[in-house]
C-alpha cells in the first residue's frame, strides 16, 4: 500500500501539506460504539499547537478539527472516520526562496530525487504539520484504550543535556510544563537552555519517553509484527526521530545476562516481573509490565545561522533560513509519539483476539445464541 | 496479514521451530532472471552457524539449505522461492524440564499468555533458529542488490564495553574474526571477555552496525514507510535487539542544529553531503550517503547461574538453565541484521520505481515497442 | 487493513455516509507529475450524478469535488491526494422511519448485526453515494492510463431483458444515452421499460460491460493477485453487483476446448490472438487483447410497492418505501465500474514493473548516471 | 505483497511448480489449539488427486502431505504451519517441445511477457498442481470452521450442458460421484459426455457451486473487503475460472426489485429471510442465510486436436498437444473452490471480532481477570 497508510486492523491514511488547503486523516477499522466528539480530538491536537510558549514558533496555528464521517449520534459507527484541519494561517510568501535550494537536515533533496519536484511551501508534506493526522487518529485509539483500562502517556525526558530527575517525576506536570517535562526544575532549566540556543540562531534536540500501562500479557505478533518492532516503525516514522529504545535500550549491550534478565515472581494469583529491564516486551510479546519506549529527537534543522548548501542549478551557496521556526520540536512531538504508540497498541490488541481457537469459537457461540 | 510475513513487494514468509522437522522461508516477489543456486544462500547461512568458535554454543547445526521452487535452469523465475533447512541435530530430551516454568528474559510467559501453550523444545518458534528463514531471504536480496552496485554489510561494533576502533576498521576482518569485529585487536579482547563471563555462568551483549553503500537518493516512502522506519521494524523484529539507531542516533538529542545538519556540496555534477550525521536518510528518504544503522543486542537470557522464577502452577522456584547456549549471540546475529536490511532496501527500491509518472510511462513505452 | 482501503501500490481510502457532512477519498501512491485539476475529476463525477434524466432519482446532488492535498502548481506531487464532496442536499428527515426496521434487499440487518447500530439516514455508509470516493480515485488513474495509451471505458450492456445490439455499437452514444447504452435504439427501449416498471412501484437491474484497451501483455500477479481475480474483487465490491464475468464468462462452462481456446498468430512482429474468448486474460496475466469484463447489477431494492419485513423489536410488519429512489442504478454505476477497473489496472501495471531483475537494474542504472 | 500470498488474518503463501522438487504452503495466523494431523489435510488433498477415474488424467500423483512446523503435540501452536507435497511422479521429458511455443488457452505467452522466460515443464507455476497449497490451507480452515458449526461444501453443478437436478440433490453423492455431482443420474450422463469429447481429442467445462452454512450475520468488511468481493477474488484466482456469481447471480439483471428482494420474517426469536436470492450476502455483509456461490470453469486448454499457434521465433505453426491431460478439470477443482471459500470465511470471521468496541473491551476484561 501507499506509504501514507499505517496499520493493519486500524488503518490510518494521513494526508495534507503544510501550506495546502487542509490536512487530515481517515481512520478505518475503528470499532463501533465509542463515544466520540470533536473535543476529544481537539484536546490532543492542542498539545501539539505552537505559539503557546516561549520555546515554540510564534506562528499561529489554530488547527480546529472537524469530524466529517464515521460518527453518528455521538458514537463511532464502525465506518471510516474522516477528520480535517483547515490551514488558515499559512503564508506561502515566506517560502519562495527555499524552492531553489536544498536545506541541510531537511528532506528537500530526497523529495526532488524521488518525485522530480516538491511542494516547497513550509516543507510541504515533510512539514511537522503532517503529524496532525497522526494525532487525530491517536486520540480515537486512546479513547478506546482508556475504556479498556490501558493508559498511554508520553513526556519529555531530556532536552539536550538536561534530563528529568526520575525521583521528581510528577505526571500532572507534563501538561503544565513548557517542555512537557514531568519535573518542574528540569523544565525551567531546559527553557533557559533552549532560549540561549535560539538567541544564537541555533536549535536543540531531546528525548521523549512513552509508557503504556496495564497492557495485558500476550500481545504482539511474532516474528515480524512483534510489539517492539511495530512500535519502532510507528515511532521512527515521525520526522526528526533518529533512535528508538525499548526498556533498557542501548544499555543492554553492556549488561550481563544476570543483570538484564527480569526474574518472575507471584503477586497473589498473578505472574509479575520483579524488574522491568525488558520494557514490558519479551520476544516481541508483551509480558504484563509497563511498556517503556524512548525516542531520540534531533535538533530542528531550520536554523538562522549561516550554512553551506547547493541549489538546483548545482551551485554551492551560503544560506540563512529565516521565518518562524521552533528552536526545539520535542515538546510538540510528545503527543505525536503518544499517538503512534496508542494506534500500534490498539492494532495489536485486535490481532491478538484471534490467537486462540477457543477465543474465536467462544466469540461466535455467544453471537449466534 | 499474519505476523510471520514481512515485506510489501518482496514478501518473506518464515516458518519453523527450533526442534521441529525443518525451518525455512518462502520468498515471493523476487524478480525473474537472477542467477541463484543453493551455494549462494549457504554462504550466508554458514555465517550464522554455531559451533565454529569458542564463543558460540558447541551444538552442531549443519543447516544445509535446499531450494524447492522458484529457480529453473539456474535462474529465478519470478515465482515464490521456497527454501528449507532440515533440523538434524536437535535433541528434544534436553528441554523437558523447561516446559514447566518461565525462563527469565525469554518469551515463554508471553507465548503461554498468547497461545495457551507453546512448543517448549529449544524455545520453539522464539528460538534464534527462526532467523534461518530471514537469512535465506536476505541472501537472495543481497545477490540482486550487488548486481545493482549496492552493498550491504554488517559487523560487530561492540561486545559489552569493548568497542572496535574505527581507525583500525578492516572489512576483510569481519569474516575472519570470531566475533565478526572488523578490528583484530578488539576481537581478541572481546573473545577473552566473553570466555570470562561464560566461565561465571553469565552472558554478554553487544552492538551490531550495518552499512548500505551506493543507495541512490530518493528511496523510502513517507510518511509511514520511510526508509528509517522500515529498517527499524525490520531490525527490531530480530530477537534480543532492544534499540535501533540511524546515523548519529541517540547522540542527536544532545547536539545543536548547527552540529547535526549535514551541509550539501557538489562533487563534480553530483550533489553530496559533506558529513553524514543523518546516516544517509533525511525525512525518511535516502540522501545518497551511506545508510548507517546500529542495533543493540541484549545478553543471552539462557544462563547457568541461579535465577528466581515461577512455574505454570504459580509457584516461585529457583532454576539454573543447563544445556549448550551461546554466551553471546552478537556474532551470529550480524548476518541476520544484514539480511533484514537487504530485504528492506530491495523492497523500497521496488516501490520507488513508480514514484514518478514519467517512469511508468517510459517503462511501458519500451515494453510495447 | 480496514475494509475501506483498496489497492496495494495505489491505495484508495474512501469515507463518508450518505447524509454526513461530506464524502471523499484519499488516494495514496499516485505518481508525481500528472497534470490534475478538479475539472478532471468532476467530469467523471458528473456521470454518476442523479437527476439528469427520467430514469434516475429526482434528488438533486451537486457533488462538487474539492482537491485538498497532493497537487501543487497543477501537478500531482506523489503525496496523498485528498478529495472531498460536501453533502449539500441531503434531508435527514426523510429517513426517520427506516431506522426502526430492516429494508429487504438492503444491508440494514447486516450492519446492525455487525456494528450494533447504524447511521440509517439514506443508507449511511451502504448508500450508493459511497461510490463518490471510488470515482474520484478512478478519475486520477484514468488520466495516467490515458497518457500511457491505455483506455478504460464501460457502458450499459443490458437493462432487464433489453440488450444492446453489438452490431450497432456506437461509443459516442455512451455519454449521450440516458442509460449509458452505446446503442440508441436499445437505449430508447430501455427507458420505456424502466419507466413502465417505475410506474408500478418496481425497479429493474442490468448488465455493465467494461473494456480495457491497449493493456500490454504480462500484467497480473499469479497466483492470487491475478488480473482477473483483482478485477473481480474490485467490481464485486460495488453495491448491487452479484456476478462478474471475464471474456466469455459463464458461457465457457458449455464450450469445448476447441471452441474456447484462442489461437495465436502473428501480426507483423507482434504476437496476437485471433479471437478473444479469454477476455484478454490467460492464467491471470494479460495476453495483449482487450480486457473484457461484465458485471450483473440487481434491481434497486428500494421500491414503493408493499413488502413484508421485521422491525428491531422482532415484529413482522408491512412497509412501503417512500422517498426519491432510482428505479435502476445501472446507468449511474457504469462510471463506478470503469473507475474500479482503472484503479486495478494501474495498480497491477505498477507491480509488474519489478517482475524482471533486468528492469530494476536498468531503472537504477539510469537513475544513478 | 507478492502475488502468491493470500489473506489478511490467515495468510497463505503457496509455492511450487508442477515439475519442481515439491509444492506446498505456509499458513500463518492460524489460531492455537486446533487438533491437526496430516490425515486431516490428506483427506482433502485426495479429493483433487487424478487417476482415480475415467474422466481424469491417468497420471499418477501420490501427493502425500508432510506438516513441517506449527503443530506440537497434535495441536496448532499459533505459529506458521508449513506443509509440503513432494513431486514424485513428474517426468520432465514429456514437456521439452512445449518450451518453444505458446499453447492456446494457456498462460505461456503471458509468463514469457512478464518474466522473460518460464519453467515450461508441465505448466510450471501455472499448472493446476499449484492448487495443492490452497487445499492444504483450506483443510486447516475447514477444521476450525466445523468446530464453530460452520460447514463449507462444494460440488459440481454442471458439466457442459448437463446440469444436476436440484430436486435430486444428495450430499453423500458428492464424494461418490466421478464428477463430484450430488445427483447420480446427472453424474452418469456427464461421464458419458466427457468420454465422448475426449475420444474426439476435445475437452469440456462446467460449473462448481459452493455453499457455506451457519455463517452468522454481520460478517464482511465494507466497502472493499465485503464478503462477496473477497470470495470473488478468492475463487476467480483459481485457474480456469472465468465467472463468479453470488446467489441469483447473472439472473438478477433480468429480475424486478419485487422479485429479487428477500423479505425478512421471524423464526421464533431469530430474524430470517424467507427466500435467498441474495445468496446470503447483502451490501457485502452476511445476512444469516446460506452463502451460495457459483464458479464457471472453462474447458481444459490442453487438447490433442490440431491448433494453430506461434513459436518463440515468431513463426506460425500447427500443434497437437500430447501427454496425459484431464478432459475436464471441474471434478478436481471442486475441493479447491471449497478451500478458497473456507479460507476467506475464516479470515473475515476474524476481522469481524473487532467490529464493536464492546467486544474488545469484554474480551480483554476476561483476559485480565
Amino acid at each position: 500500500m501507499g506509504g501514507s497508510v499505517f496499520g493493519k486492523n486500524i488503518t490510518v491514511s494521513t494526508w495534507g501539506e503544510s501550506h495546502g488547503a487542509a490536512l487530515g486523516a481517515v481512520v478505518d477499522g475503528v470499532p463501533a460504539g465509542i463515544e466520540l466528539c470533536e473535543e476529544d480530538i481537539q484536546k490532543l491536537l492542542d498539545r501539539r499547537k505552537p505559539g503557546t510558549s516561549s520555546v515554540t514558533t510564534p506562528r499561529k496555528e489554530d488547527d480546529k478539527v472537524k469530524i466529517l464521517s464515521g460518527v453518528f449520534e455521538g458514537k463511532t459507527t464502525g465506518t471510516p472516520i474522516s477528520m480535517m484541519v483547515e490551514n488558515t494561517s499559512q503564508k506561502s510568501g515566506d517560502y519562495s526562496e527555499i524552492a531553489s535550494y536544498y536545506r541541510p537536515g531537511h528532506a528537500d533533496y530526497g523529495f526532488d530525487s524521488k518525485y522530480g519536484f516538491r511542494d516547497y511551501r513550509g516543507g510541504g508534506r515533510s512539514s511537522g504539520r503532517e503529524t496532525i493526522g497522526r494525532v487525530c487518529a491517536g486520540a480515537i485509539c486512546k479513547k478506546l484504550l482508556s475504556q479498556m483500562g490501558i493508559e498511554v502517556f508520553a513526556y519529555t525526558r531530556a532536552i539536550g543535556d538536561i534530563e528529568m530527575d526520575p525521583s521528581k517525576f510528577d505526571k500532572e506536570q507534563i501538561l503544565k510544563s513548557v517542555t512537557a517535562m514531568p519535573d518542574k526544575d528540569a523544565d525551567e532549566k531546559a527553557v533557559e537552555f533552549i532560549n540561549e540556543c535560539r538567541s544564537k540562531g541555533d536549535s536543540v534536540g531531546g528525548v521523549i519517553e512513552c509508557v503504556i500501562r496495564k497492557m495485558p500479557a500476550g500481545v504482539g505478533e511474532p516474528v515480524f509484527d512483534k510489539f517492539d518492532a511495530s512500535l519502532a516503525k510507528a515511532v521512527m516514522s515521525i520526522g526528526a526521530i533518529k533512535a528508538v529504545e525499548i526498556g533498557d535500550g542501548c544499555l543492554v549491550s553492556k549488561m550481563l545476562g544476570s543483570e538484564n534478565n527480569d526474574e518472575f515472581g507471584m503477586d497473589g494469583q498473578n505472574v509479575i516481573k520483579k524488574t522491568n529491564h525488558s520494557g514490558g516486551i519479551l520476544g516481541g510479546i508483551t509480558d504484563g509490565s509497563d511498556i517503556v519506549l524512548r525516542a531520540y529527537v534531533k535538533p530542528t534543522p531550520s536554523i538562522s545561522s549561516k550554512q553551506q548548501t547547493v541549489n538546483k542549478s548545482g551551485e554551492e551557496i551560503e544560506i540563512s533560513i529565516g521565518g518562524r521556526h521552533d528552536p526545539v520540536v520535542v515538546p510538540r512531538a510528545v503527543v505525536v509519539v503518544e499517538s503512534m504508540c496508542a494506534i500500534t497498541a490498539l492494532d495489536l490488541l485486535m490481532s491478538n483476539m484471534h490467537s486462540k481457537a477457543d477465543s474465536i469459537i467462544n466469540f461466535y457461540r455467544n453471537v449466534t445464541l
